[in-house]
């Protein structure tokens, strides 16, 4: 067999069914399967119904190459793999030594009796090959259901973790070619899944196929992904790469899993330098995004929340006759909450944001997602008035995220204007 | 039609086969349907491959009586559900009126031009009713194929909730039967499950059986909800929630979906009282989180974010030499930084953190998870401390919404104190 074998996943719970229990392990499997590079054909999830799900193994078992079942080895009258496996093979359940003499171990550890629900889990499918449970006391077993090679796993993430280690070096064996996809993930700011790819499709319309070229939106960054199948054609990869950095490089924040705060903190700190908040409308978003990051404290020292117009004047020292005459959500409240901000903090950069998040506060002038930013640090402070109107924690998200890339772009030393510059002008 | 109608739920997602992403749209959606007695019998997950989706699609509808499908609606060439449901359904696509002025308010209102790739969110199959989409670009809609009502619905989490509002008021008004379970949910903060659970077992051993009872952990908050199927045992459950308020209710912060900082906020605009924060650990989170919730202005007019130590002194006014002979993580200190930001912000409560977040800088004597907190007002200012040792971000969340919690407990009047102060006891 030149092809990969087509792996599929059948999970079973009711408790995942009912929504009480988010599923995380077929996110496991996948990533671990990945490493090898299998990819997961087809998932399957259905509640602890015996008939039900004997239908869907047998089904899947005669279109997969490796069926991987996950759930129900459990001691509990809900847990039926062992017996829909059994059922669906057309086998006996047998107790099998090497899974009682598992149990007596763990057992054995632990201090306490091997009872009877206990020892219901060694009770499997004749013919079936144990997999070691290294944590728990169900071990996992596979069976063979015609050419579909059929294991199953339990549903406790942290047994699943280590069983999945043995699953993957066999499947990884059982290959014929060292099958490994090549991806690389970039995190951006300021580019939406739809103006990526229109862009994408204007400028490199000969994008090679053999490159994938993939898109997850989040708020605020969104990730592009770039994998080829052959190691052979990573100098194609890279070719793309260049040239989407040639496109939209400075909207590019890094590679894997980069956030902006991370990449700021990471900037400022190679630099021995510091930057501090002075927050309205995001009211602490940008200080609390810094400081959830590890050793934060070395870069961010101080931040500012002065969300009412007195706090403004007596906490920063922006001036009444400007509040005033500009109102709070003005360029000159921005720049004076910014320079406040760096003197009070003894900070080398500033960002400051006054706008009106709604849903409330808005006015013809200044309607609902009208934001002053300013960034920078005293000699070279910046300013911009952008409209967001976009739900109220939405806009505090994307406005705390263009506050950071504003000084990413400026410690990187980037000139050009971000593309959300002239998206999201303010009218 | 005297039984439910069965539905299935179909996924699409390159992300979510990959594993690169969890999904939790479909725990969403059952619990949503849990919510009207509506079960999912059965659930496929598969990635964005046009054949492989038709070919579920048609299956799936030729069984289920309703089928959701999630994913696949955006702009970009891997947003296959349109194209995959008309191909199911022998018509062809076409330009909906209704998408394209949904998609042209979208864009309208975000100032942006609608380009051709978000303009394909509009090519929906002939005879689609349209579901509307109250923040995204891509409108649902949905289509008989045979008897089968297909429902297709964002990927977007939030885009899902609030469509899903529409989705399901509509499926119970289908449901031949008033079979609305009465459900009550209450948001908690200090009570774990298996505790809660132990805590009604053990005080509460007559438990109706029929009044469910369910827990759904979350972080800061649990949720614990009582559902009663009929009617006529609205007062049975009433009778269950007033025990578990006589147990446990000084942890329950309200029904619904009620926030710790949105309840805050509520009881001091009620009295026209304001609060502010001086956070080091936490960050700016707490800030954060009361200027999320709308109106927050009114109680809510500075905070401050003081990391480093000289900030405590220069922005607080906490004195060196309580720096110098306790430490920043001190009961001497936050209540010096409580005091100071009370005096500052003019505030009539405050709430003051000083903590170790980790995973660096833990001592002996401070390890990490050590959290000193005050709160309260000039003249009523109490000080607590406690030991959380839990991973970074977990620790800022729950120890903000401890603060927040303590505020909520004194604008009340509670005298108990809560159960976590015992449980997470420094020593």
């Amino acid at each position: 067999m030149h092809r990969d074998p087509q792996v599929q996943l059948l999970l079973t719970g009711n408790e995942i069914m009912s929504g009480d229990t988010v599923d995380s392990n077929s996110a496991l499997i996948a990533q671990r399967l990945a490493d090898i590079g299998l990819g997961i054909y087809r998932k399957v999830t259905v509640g602890d119904d015996r008939a039900l799900l004997c239908r869907e193994l047998t089904a899947m078992a005669s279109s997969a190459d490796v069926l991987i079942v996950n759930g129900g080895l459990g001691p509990t009258v809900d847990d039926l793999t062992a017996v829909v496996l059994a059922e669906a093979a057309g086998v006996p359940l047998e107790e099998h030594p090497q899974a009682v003499a598992h149990l007596e171990a763990w057992c054995g550890r632990r201090n306490i009796p091997l009872d009877a629900a206990n020892r219901k889990q060694a009770q499997l499918p004749a013919g079936s090959r144990i997999v070691d449970n290294a944590i728990g006391s169900a071990v996992g077993f596979e069976l063979y259901l015609g050419k579909c090679r059929v294991i199953c796993t339990p549903g406790v993430p942290g047994e699943l973790r280590r069983m999945l280690d043995l699953i993957v070096d066999d499947l990884a064996a059982a290959l014929t070619r060292p099958a490994q996809r090549h991806i690389l993930r970039l995190q951006t700011f300021g580019l939406g899944e739809s103006s990526a790819q229109q862009l994408i499709n204007d400028a490199i319309p000969d994008w090679p196929a053999a490159v994938e070229l993939g898109f997850r939106a989040g708020a605020p960054q969104m990730e592009i992904k770039l994998a080829v199948a052959d190691a052979a054609d990573l100098p194609l990869r890279e070719r793309c790469e260049q040239r989407l950095r040639e496109l939209v490089g400075d909207h590019i924040i890094g590679e894997g899993d980069t956030q902006l705060a991370a990449k700021v903190l990471e900037l400022l700190s190679a630099r021995g330098q510091t930057l501090t908040t002075a927050e309205s409308c995001t009211g602490g978003l940008i200080a609390s995004q810094l400081t959830r990051i590890p050793g934060s404290s070395q870069a961010f020292h101080a931040g500012f929340v002065t969300y009412a117009n007195d706090i403004k004047s007596s906490v920063l020292g922006v001036s009444d006759a400007t509040l005033a005459s500009h109102g709070a959500v003005s360029e000159a409240v921005v720049r004076e909450m910014a320079l406040g901000a760096l003197e009070r903090a003894r900070a080398d950069y500033a960002i400051a944001v006054s706008g009106v998040a709604g849903p409330e506060g808005g006015t013809p002038d200044k309607p609902v997602g009208t934001v002053w930013l300013a960034w920078g640090t005293a000699e070279d402070l910046r300013t911009r008035c952008l409209l967001w109107p976009v739900e109220r924690t939405l806009f505090q998200t994307m406005i705390a995220a263009a506050g950071l890339d504003m000084i990413r772009r400026q410690l990187l030393g980037l000139h050009s204007e971000p593309r959300y510059f002239a998206q999201r002008r303010a009218r």
